[in-house]
C-alpha cells in the first residue's frame, strides 16, 4: 500500500536559492518544481550544505557558465512523490540525494570494481534531466537549470538512481553530510589508498592563493593523511583535509603529516588527526624531497586533494618504492597534463590511482555508512561547524570564504 | 651434516662467455671464480638463456658501458659452496639465481606488498659484489665485471639472497626459465593487472624498428593480452608478448588482442593465446581510439611491455573508465617523461601501476612456480624454441635477432 501525498503529480511552488549569475549571491525565489517523470523522484529537502564543488561551478572560472541555476548537492530529505517505474522508493522514505548515481543495471553498477554508473555518473555540466532534456525548475515559465541534485530548493527532482534510501531512524541533520566530501575522503583512504596499520598516509592539496589566505581553506585545504601543499590558485578541491584525515584515522595510519604554506592551520588540523606538519616555505628543496627524508624513503600512501598537477606529481614522487600508492582526488583543470617519471612504476612498483566519491556506490554503500554513524563507528559531528536557516544561505558562502566553516547545515524547513 | 665439495674455498677455473666490448660477440674464456664471501653462494650453472636485458646492457646504447663483463641472469644450477653465514643453502641444492634478491630482513621483504628488497633489489649497473665492492671474476688478474647473476659462466658467485632453492626433483632444463621474463609476464598479469574472468587484457609494446623487422621481435614484441604496438626503436623490453599472454590465459582473459605493425606476427601469437590482432598501420587514428571502439569503451587491463612512453600513454588511455588498470612493465629510457591526463584518475577511476619481476618475491615465490610447473599447472615447454651448447652462445644472440627464438637453452656442461 503506497502512501499518496497530496502534492503528487502536481507542480509544487516552493522556495529555492537561485544563482542568477556566476559568483553573485544566491537569491531566494519562489520556483515551480514539476512532478517527477518516469524513473525520477521528487524529494522534499530538509537539510543541505555548501560544498566546494558548488562554489567551483557557481564561480564558473574553469567552467562553462550555466545560469540561472540551482546549486546544492549534499542534502537529506523525504521522498514526496515518485515517477512511473520507481518501485524501490516511496513517499515518506528518508533519503540522501547523491551527486552521482547507481542505476543498478549497467556494466559498471554490476561490477564490484566500479562506482561510475554508465547512465548516472556525475556530470556537473548537465543542466537538465537525462530522460527528456528538460529542467524541472521554472519561475513564471522561465527555465532554471539543475546542478547535480539541486538541493538548494525545498523540493527537487532527481533520477531515482541518484537517491540513497537510508535508515528511517537516522538523524538526518547529521547523516546528510555523508552525501559528498566526507564519504569521498573516507573512501579515498579506505577503499582506494587502503593504508595498512601503522602506515604514513599523505594528502597533497594545492589550493588557490585566495583560498589559501582564507580561514576556511586553512581548514578545507590543509593536508592531513600526510601532506598538504598550498601553492597557488589553481583549482578548488572537493575534499577537505579533515575528510581525508578521518579516513586515515579509521584505516589506522600512524603518521598523518599536514603540509601547508600557512602554519597556523596546523592547530585546527591536529583536532582532525594530523600529527605532523610541514610548511614547504621552511625548506629550500621540493617538499617531496623533504618528506622522503622525513619518512626515510617516502610515505606509504598519499592523497592529492586539490587537482593541481604539480601537487599530483609531488604526491606521486613522495610515495615509497615497493608499495607506495598515490591517490588523486582533486579535480584537475581542463586539459591538465600530469608529467611523471615512468621508471617509478616499472622500477619502483609505485601506483597511481584515482577515485570519484571514494569508490562508494551511492545507493548500495551510503546507507551502510549511515548505519555506521548510528552504530557510533563513524564520527560526523565535528565536521558540522555552522548552522543557518535557508533564508541566510549566502552566509554559508561567507563562512566558507572566511575559513571558519567545515560543514554548515542549511535548514530548509523555515 | 653439510656436504663439502672439493672445490670449496678455492678459486675455480672454468669457462665463461666474456663480453669484452659493447655489442661485440662474446668470447669463451677461462676465468677464475673466487670463492663466495660471507652471505654469498657459488653456483655451478647447468643451463642459462639469453634475455632481452642481457642484450640491452650488452649493446649499452642507453647505458653506461661496463666492460669486460659476464652477462646472463636466467639460469639454473647447483650450489657448489656457500660463504660464511649462509645457513639456508648448502652444496648440492638445486637453485635458480635470480636477478633481484630477497634478504628476508628488510622492510620490503617483510612486507607482503613489496618484492623490491631494500638490500638486494635489481641493479643492472652494479658490476661488483655488494659486500666488498669487488668482482669474483678475473682472467690472469684482470677484473671481469658482474652483470646481475653473471650466469654465462660455468660457475658464478651471487648473494645468497639472490638464490631461489627449488624442488630437487624439478627438471632444471625447463624450470630455469622461470628466472626472469616468464615469471615477470605471469606476475604482471596475475599479481598486478589481476584481470577478472572474461576480461579483455592489453599489452602495449613499442619496439625498435630494427627489432620490429627481425623475426625474433615478431615473437618477442608482439602484443598479447590486448595490444602490442611496434613503432620505433626506443627500448628493449624485458618481457615478451608470449610471457604476458600466458599470464592472461591463466587469469582467464577472454579477449587477447595482439597489436603490431607487422601483421605476420599474428600467426605465431595465436599459439600463445592472442585471439585478436590489430595493426595500427591499418587505421588513420591513434590505436587507443581504435581499441576503445573495438571494445566498446576500453579494455579492462593493459600491460605495456616496451618502455616507450608513447605506448605507455596509449596503454593508459585505452583502459576502461571505472575499473581500467594499465600496468607498466617495460623499462623506460633514462629521463623519460610520461604525460597523462590526470582526469582519468579522479574522474574515471583508472589506475596506473608498475612491476618488477611480476611482484614475485624471488626466494619465496619462484619455488612455488616451479612446483606449479611440476603439477602441470603451468606450461613452459612452448617457450623453449632453441638449444645450444655453451660454446655456441653467440648463436643465441643470432637467434634472437633473427626472430626465430623465444627462449634458447644454453647448456653449460660441455
Ligand atoms: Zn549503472
Ligand atoms: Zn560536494
Ligand atoms: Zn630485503
Ligand atoms: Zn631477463
Amino acid at each position: 500500500m503506497e502512501k499518496i501525498s497530496g502534492t503528487a503529480g502536481q507542480v509544487i511552488r516552493c522556495k529555492a536559492a537561485v544563482a542568477w549569475e556566476a559568483g553573485k549571491p544566491l537569491v531566494i525565489e519562489e520556483v515551480e518544481v514539476a512532478p517527477p517523470e518516469a524513473m525520477e523522484v521528487r524529494v522534499k529537502i530538509l537539510y543541505t550544505s555548501l560544498c566546494h564543488s558548488d562554489v567551483h561551478f557557481w564561480e564558473a572560472k574553469d567552467q562553462l557558465p550555466i545560469f540561472p541555476r540551482i546549486f546544492g548537492h549534499e542534502a537529506g530529505g523525504i521522498v514526496e512523490s515518485v515517477g512511473k517505474g520507481v518501485t524501490d522508493l516511496a513517499p515518506g522514505d528518508l533519503v540522501l540525494p547523491i551527486f552521482t548515481g547507481e542505476c543498478g543495471e549497467c556494466a559498471d553498477c554490476k561490477s564490484e570494481e566500479s562506482n561510475l554508473c554508465s547512465l548516472l555518473r556525475v556530470n556537473p555540466n548537465r543542466e537538465v534531466m537525462i530522460s527528456d532534456g528538460k529542467s524541472r525548475f521554472s519561475i513564471n515559465g522561465k527555465t532554471i537549470f539543475h546542478f547535480l541534485g539541486s538541493t538548494f530548493s525545498q523540493y527537487t527532482v532527481v533520477p531515482s538512481g541518484c537517491v540513497a534510501k537510508i535508515n528511517p531512524l537516522a538523524p538526518l541533520d547529521k547523516v546528510f553530510i555523508l552525501g559528498c566530501g566526507i564519504s569521498t575522503g573516507l573512501g579515498a583512504a579506505l577503499n582506494v589508498a587502503k593504508p595498512f596499520k601503522g602506515s604514513t598516509v599523505a594528502i597533497f592539496g594545492l589550493g588557490t592563493v585566495g583560498l589559501a589566505v582564507s580561514f576556511f581553506l586553512c581548514f578545507e585545504y590543509l593536508s592531513c593523511l600526510t601532506f598538504y601543499i598550498l601553492l597557488k590558485y589553481e583549482m578548488l578541491s572537493f575534499l577537505s583535509y579533515e575528510q581525508a584525515a578521518e579516513g586515515a584515522r579509521m584505516a589506522g595510519a600512524s603518521r598523518i603529516i599536514g603540509i601547508d604554506l600557512i602554519s597556523k592551520k596546523f592547530d585546527l588540523a591536529k583536532k582532525f588527526g594530523v600529527n605532523e606538519f610541514i610548511n614547504p616555505k621552511d625548506y629550500d628543496k621540493p617538499v617531496h624531497e623533504v618528506l622522503i627524508e622525513l619518512t626515510d624513503g617516502g610515505v606509504d600512501r598519499s592523497i592529492e586533494c586539490t587537482g593541481n598537477v604539480d601537487a599530483m606529481a609531488s604526491a606521486f614522487e613522495c610515495v615509497r618504492s615497493g608499495w607506495g600508492v598515490a591517490v588523486l582526488v582533486g579535480l584537475p583543470p581542463k586539459n591538465a597534463v600530469l608529467k611523471v617519471n615512468p621508471a617509478h612504476f616499472m622500477m619502483n612498483s609505485k601506483a597511481l590511482k584515482g577515485t570519484t566519491f571514494g569508490n562508494y556506490k551511492p545507493r548500495s554503500d551510503i546507507p551502510i555508512l549511515v548505519q555506521k554513524y548510528m552504530n557510533k563507528e563513524l564520527e560526523l559531528e565535528k565536521f558540522i561547524t555552522h548552522d543557518v536557516q535557508f533564508s541566510e544561505i549566502n552566509k554559508a558562502f561567507e563562512y566558507m570564504h572566511q575559513g571558519g566553516s567545515l560543514r554548515c547545515i542549511i535548514r530548509m524547513d523555515d
